[in-house]
């Protein structure tokens, strides 16, 4: 494209970027996501989930740069130090830049962190985790009266997490799979994830490039975890077939996911406990919640 | 299960089974798959397609065993020496059992071989070989007034071509990827697969363990085609997580292909050339055929 010295190969665009054309394409990405996915408009308040790593600052500095006024919540998860330098990162990054961050200390506010929500349940320490920040995340948004919760997930995470849906045939998950699903009256917030056309590596890169202090660590709960798993299997077929982990999720997103949500059709309930929007008697998160405390207190 | 000596480790099914109960095994399988999906009953004309591989030769022992008679159809694909031996073997078998085998010669009866029909045309072998398989082991079906087309497709097979199905979204394929296709009055004979239970190591163990001599090597043509590649990382997750490649194919066949199915709404009339159904003016294999023989004519 241009004459500057390339720092980036996309093959799957069959391109290399220097790294003004490659910042450029980045936003263009985000931008074209939001667009054709109708995901907000320059009037609506909006709310990041802001975990410290490359994909949740990349975006927020992507989107106040296309000029959205972007607030973050910051969930502290108790995972040991990992937690704190996430946290620390994050509010750095917020400080810098003048940027609003709200972080709510999930050992404070529920009394467990992720480690003992695991210990006392059977969930996987990652499913104990994305239940918690799903829950929260949603339920701190709407009460703050954020019109769309925005999150970080890239293109490599959707497309695992589609693989994953897919070999299960989940077929409630994966009408639910979407880069945007709406409000519901009982108290489900928008939520949106501009990031998927962008690629984990290039949230990285994207990263470097503008400075962004991000946590390099992954987090130490996940490792071997199945997500990943899967992410390394698209990896070595993305390596044969560039392209292949856009087009799976893509052409899901066009031909696949309208015969799955034809088939969702999940009434929702208020939670006798908590309010929020489940689909049982007591949300599962509520019972996540009381299970690790009884646990803790031997019980 | 007894006290035999165990031949086969099947981790899928938790067992290890001796010579006696493994062969049981395999044919129960068959026996509920044809019961399952109601595929055929005891008066029906079947057919089978002939290979010379490990899974046409062990499902018409099966099958014999279990009963039915069944004829088979051997397709000569013009592929040298691998095809010579295949039905060298396949006649062997037939011979040996006293069953019926009708041999058709593709160059003969076509004009061309499939090394040449790749050449002309834009197509893959595998893919010139599949869409000449399809169309004449259909048409010599009806033509000989048979009730069902059976073939040998295993457990890997449809695991295979699944995966590849679901990463490129082909929803019309996903919608026709089953195990019993209906007749249709335009000229579809009923094509039935009894082998799906049954993993690709299974059919091998039962060949070898029942001393049917078969064609061992890989047709020369399939090196590297993607059904294999995707059969390899397929294995990967069998081995982390066995059952996986069952659970996803029959997860599908449950949960996803109903779903397909009903967006599968094509219309097949009759080929202008051949009187055989299609969705277009001329079917695939007419103009496979012609470009295949003005491509040798040099023209």
């Amino acid at each position: 494209m241009c004459r500057d010295k390339a720092v980036i190969a996309v093959r799957r665009h069959n391109a290399n970027f220097c790294k003004g054309h490659f910042l450029d394409h980045i936003r263009r990405q985000v931008e074209r996501t939001i667009e054709e996915y109708k995901m907000f408009g320059p009037d609506e308040r909006l709310v990041l989930g802001v975990s410290g790593g490359k994909d949740s600052l990349a975006l927020w500095d992507i989107l106040t740069g296309l000029g959205y006024q972007v607030d973050g919540i910051y969930l502290h998860l108790g995972i040991g130090d990992y937690s704190s330098a996430s946290l620390t990162l994050s509010q750095s990054f917020a400080n810098t830049r003048g940027l609003s961050l709200e972080v709510v200390d999930l050992p404070i506010a529920y009394g467990f962190a992720v480690p003992e929500a695991a210990a006392a349940s059977q969930r996987t320490p990652c499913s104990a985790c994305g239940l918690s920040k799903r829950y929260i995340l949603n339920r701190v948004a709407g009460e703050r009266g954020y019109d769309v919760l925005v999150m970080g997930h890239n293109l490599d995470d959707e497309a695992a997490t589609l693989f994953s849906n897919v070999l299960g045939w989940n077929v409630e998950y994966l009408g639910r799979q979407h880069p945007v699903l709406p409000s519901t009256e009982d108290g489900l917030c928008r939520k949106v994830k501009p990031l998927i056309r962008v690629a984990e590596r290039e949230t990285a890169a994207y990263a470097v490039l503008t400075g962004i202090e991000y946590e390099v660590d992954e987090c130490p709960m996940a490792a071997g975890n199945t997500v990943n798993r899967y992410k390394e299997y698209l990896n070595r077929l993305e390596e044969q077939s560039p392209g292949i982990k856009a087009s799976f999720l893509f052409g899901f997103l066009e031909r696949g996911s309208p015969l799955f949500e034809m088939s969702d059709d999940v009434e929702l309930r208020i939670c006798s406990n908590c309010g929020q929007p489940t689909t049982g008697e007591v949300c599962a998160f509520c019972r996540l919640q009381k299970v690790t405390i009884s646990h803790k207190q031997g019980r």
